[in-house]
């Protein structure tokens, strides 16, 4: 009944990730109704997507195409012997707004997660625990996201990694409360942690 | 700091309707990991879009651009003599999906609404008027939705076509509706309902 390649651009958009039918077809007729230019400027953009983004064959870290290697490694202000491992190369971006951080980065590439099918050797751990013989690492900072994979992910690294390299120090980012959340709300995980890792005031 | 084409994507994406700086940052990142055929198919189908679809020059609806009228209209099994009148094209297919209607339709476009800058003179009403005199319409079925915009668009109809055709029936969609939920959302029994339940404007 809808017109075939609106149909089209409903069924293509409705592949984004949470994006149901109701939302693809309000994308496309959004897209319809406006300027054809924004439509041209997004698929240029996604056809450009796959060929201009690689992954660092160092720390696994999005770069451009025509970068040999991550910018945030290749930099020599960027401290070698730090390396904050994270699950998605996004995370990175999220570290690097701190401006906090001077050291390099490791992209796991997810976390471990038997329910999803996702293996220790699907993840880049063996890259890693050849960096720290490479690098001469001293500290490595797991920042795997707080949740049940995150976590069995930096058990596992930690156990991995102090078998091999016994002098390795191997911290994660604190437990505590977040700016802005009342006490009351707070998990009792994360209000035991903020209260066993309590600081001098 | 973020690979250029990525950048890209994630600010083509961002320009979408209800789409901030995270969710295009997830759809981008999402059709990186994901198999390039999907890009790839997002952007040959947004490419046609504005090729392959275009408006019915008498209803207003969304056509094929191989079709000269809309189906809904051309089709002799429906009804020409009453015509629903709704905001925007997809309107048409939550009506039809009730199949409680076989008259035409006819879209004007939005609503008036003084705030956005829409007035009367952009909605296809002039060409409503046009096609009760062409098509010896009998019924209108005002179909706009209940907003504050819809209903004064609705009283405006009324004004503009009772005052040229005396004779002309004018309804509107029942009171079923919830009020504040757009025609699109509706479920099809109580859009059944409202069609059923129409009253005299």
């Amino acid at each position: 009944m809808l017109p075939k390649a609106l149909e089209n651009a409903i069924d293509a958009l409705g592949r984004l990730p949470g994006v149901g039918p109701r939302t693809a077809e309000r994308y496309a007729y959004f897209l319809f109704r406006s300027d054809q230019s924004l439509s041209k400027n997004i698929s240029e953009t996604l056809d450009n997507l796959h060929t201009g983004v690689k992954n660092c064959p160092k720390t696994f870290a999005l770069i451009d195409s025509s970068e040999e290697i991550s910018p945030l490694y290749d930099d020599p202000k960027r401290d070698k012997k730090t390396v904050l491992v994270v699950e998605e190369p996004l995370d990175i971006y999220a570290i690097e707004a701190t401006r906090a951080y001077s050291g390099t980065y490791h992209v796991l590439g997810g976390a471990v997660s038997p329910i999803d099918g996702i293996t220790p050797e699907q993840l880049h751990i063996k890259e890693l625990v050849a960096r720290v013989a490479e690098d001469a690492v001293e500290e490595i900072i797991i920042a795997t996201n707080p949740s049940v994979e995150g976590e069995s992910t930096a058990l596992l690294l930690q156990k991995m990694l102090s078998e091999k390299y016994p002098d390795l120090k191997i911290t994660r980012l604190a437990r505590g409360l977040p700016l802005g959340v009342d006490l009351g709300y707070a998990d009792q995980i994360t209000l035991s942690a903020a209260l066993n890792n309590r600081t001098d005031l």
